[in-house]
């Protein structure tokens, strides 16, 4: 679980996809207005499970406005007293990074964290609609854009903690902005390359199911029943070995594999991401080894990480080599102490629905759900304690990791096995060539 | 000046002109590049006066987005350290007061409230842009918007009180926004009639000039002669004579007549409005009196209020109808104790450019700058002092008013005289059939 919404969609931090400065934001190759409000549906009652009096924030690109005017009438009709909707826009954030003035980037919007934090401590449930331009910054200096991320994570730390532990319904959802959608689908006609997106979008969250919460409902309990049999297993550690990779990663105490929905402790049950395929749990911060080889690009900070490979020594990493997007890479790694330690560890096999469409999304939401992934940064803290709930001291003692970031990046394919180790010494197979393993 | 920002663009108030929920926000008939790139650079140059180092805040419909970001460009183009927008879209708006459950009303995004405040206070520069749906809220419940803007304006009060005594530099400024074109080129095909408000907005706000910038300051000073010739006058009242009128509007003790730009304490000079055509003063809240017509339409709330006359005692409304729109205009009187008394008497000539475009604009912004004026509500408090700041019990004294509310109406043209009375009982003629009289 680890497309987190961004930490400030605001016009500070990239987070839509209209990065052509004069495009007026159109729609290219609208889909049906039933599917639209089909999606919208699903996000309002399966995604964030919206309650009647219930208020709801949604951080959205501008491009993405004929999605969200279908969300705030759903969730209106719910009985939603309040839909708020803090927009961004790519164009005015890459004029920021690319024309503002030396010294001024650590100046961030104060305003939206703290109405993003006076809204979650009032209950509003969270939805986030990501459609990034993956090159939305290129050209820019990347240390303006370290600069300034470091100084939004840090004021939006305490909202990120509220969702990190669902203190709040959330859910995390994808809108085809036309540069995303010229990212995935390279060198064909705009209106087509956005309609191919729609409908990846569409299959990978069910939209055209014939009962798409029923779909759901089903979807769910096949991950809580995967992520319940690695519970049983209590596994001390994971090993991923494949081309370029020999990685061990100790496991958390008292770590717990999730999957799938998440409860507030109102008990109100959500689905952080959409789509979701992958079960994942809690690395312990100091006990990972090894060399571990990405998989997959990663689109990051309006950059394109690629041909990357990580070295970790007691937890940490040690050594970090890109082909492309050095620079980004070493932004994520210095954001804090802990940005150089694992807080999440996933698995996903290769040929899940959104693997076999063979498409590189750019974008973690789907990509993470392509293929087995581990995150440098902030742990969540329901993946350890068995249900019980931690206090900040026992997490931090149970190996649970700490930072103001956390980035996922995958590992896993179908050249890449993963053992089980027990804490006596046993050894069994969990997936091999990419699969479950029995 | 009369045209204030919206009191909270967001998504509880209409301000925007997407009222089209299906619409994505495409730009129908584009200008060209160079002129929206010579609009943005004349409302940072010209409108905030924007300087080196000075955030701004953009209050803008998604619709907008073409000119917003060729406006944040031009901004850090001039060193701005932050440019944030806080987006709105009338769909969503509109979806809360359509859907939104009953006794939900009161609730406001205090958020932009507070971050608006905020921003004043570190001494951002306030641009806002136009365009509402004149029928945004046509067939709500308008009980709902009452409850709800209310609230908003109670809200918005400490910095609309900041921009209203031109303690920040702060600029309104329109886009045409396609419901908006719809009404005031109805009939016409969507392109023609977006095409055609462009040209109406650049024509009016000299963007088309060969240098805009000079043409508005030769502008800006023949306001400002105008005004000075008023200030040497110094009538005790007006008296506005014309069909359905017969309005006699005692002026403020010390009252200071303004046109064009106006001037931060600091020595900022800006233009609150673009276009502006008037002069304008504060009327005295106890000493108006008689019978007054509207001359033109007035879009508030959503909704338009046509053929309205309005009977004044002792400085207070004591009679109001409205042949359409009586439940807005109704509204507005019961704002608040201030919002029935007058904030604003403004003297505009029939022959003003944007009168002379025979366009009816259902935008206050524009319909202010064709014909003569009043406003109900709060009074400019640099109308009054001669120079001189006056504190707030001064200005009550001198008979200021007072409201959360500002809401200016028409009721110059052709067929309306206005004379200036003096403290000892002289008469003289001011405008003859609409225009300056000697």
């Amino acid at each position: 679980m680890t497309r987190l919404p961004p930490t400030d969609p605001g016009n500070g931090a990239p987070s839509a996809a209209a990065a052509v400065p004069d495009a007026g934001g159109p729609l290219e190759a609208p889909p049906s207005a039933s599917r639209m409000r089909a999606y919208a549906e699903l996000l309002i009652r399966v995604g964030v499970n919206l309650q009647a009096g219930q208020g709801l924030l949604v951080r959205a690109p501008i491009e993405s406005a004929p999605l969200v005017r279908e969300v705030a009438r759903v969730a209106y009709r719910v009985g939603s007293p309040l839909v708020d909707v803090m927009w961004s826009d790519d164009a005015v954030t890459r004029a920021r990074f690319e024309l503002g003035p030396e010294g001024s980037f650590e100046r961030v919007p104060q305003w939206r964290a703290d109405g993003r934090l006076a809204m979650y401590r009032q209950g509003f449930a969270s939805l986030a609609v990501v459609g990034d331009d993956p090159d939305l910054l290129a050209g820019t200096d990347p240390k303006r854009w370290a600069t300034y991320i470091r100084a939004s994570q840090q004021a939006n730390r305490p909202a990120q903690a509220i969702s990190m532990r669902d203190g709040i319904p959330w859910c995390v959802a994808a809108y085809p902005g036309l540069s995303w959608a010229r990212k995935v689908n390279a060198g064909v006609p705009d209106g087509l390359a956005v309609a191919r997106l729609w409908d990846a979008i569409f299959t990978a969250t069910r939209v055209d199911a014939a009962d798409p919460v029923g779909a759901w409902r089903e979807h769910s309990q096949r991950l809580k029943a995967l992520a319940e049999r690695l519970n049983a297993r209590r596994y001390a550690a994971l090993r991923f070995r494949g081309p370029g990779t020999d990685l061990r990663v100790g496991l958390a105490e008292g770590h717990v594999w999730v999957g799938a929905s998440a409860r507030t402790p109102e008990g109100q049950e959500f689905m952080p991401n959409m789509p979701t395929e992958e079960v994942f749990t809690a690395p312990h911060r100091a006990r990972v080894d090894g060399t571990v080889r990405a998989s997959m690009p990663l689109a990051s900070g309006g950059a394109v990480i690629e041909g990357f490979a990580l070295r970790f020594e007691d937890g940490r990493v040690v050594e970090a080599r890109a082909e492309r997007g050095q620079d980004e890479l070493d932004r994520i790694l210095d954001s804090d102490e802990g940005a150089r330690s694992l807080g999440e560890v996933a698995l996903v096999p290769a040929s899940s629905p959104i693997a076999r469409s063979g498409v590189l999304f750019y974008e973690t939401l789907f990509d993470e759900n392509a293929a087995s992934h581990i995150a440098l940064g902030k742990a969540y803290p329901n993946t350890v304690g068995g249900g019980e709930a931690m206090d900040d001291a026992e997490a931090a003692a149970a190996g649970l990791n700490d930072s103001i970031t956390h980035v996922d990046f995958m590992i896993g394919s179908a050249e890449v096995d993963v053992d089980g180790e027990f804490e006596d010494g046993r050894v069994e197979a969990v997936m091999r060539a990419g699969e479950w393993a029995g």
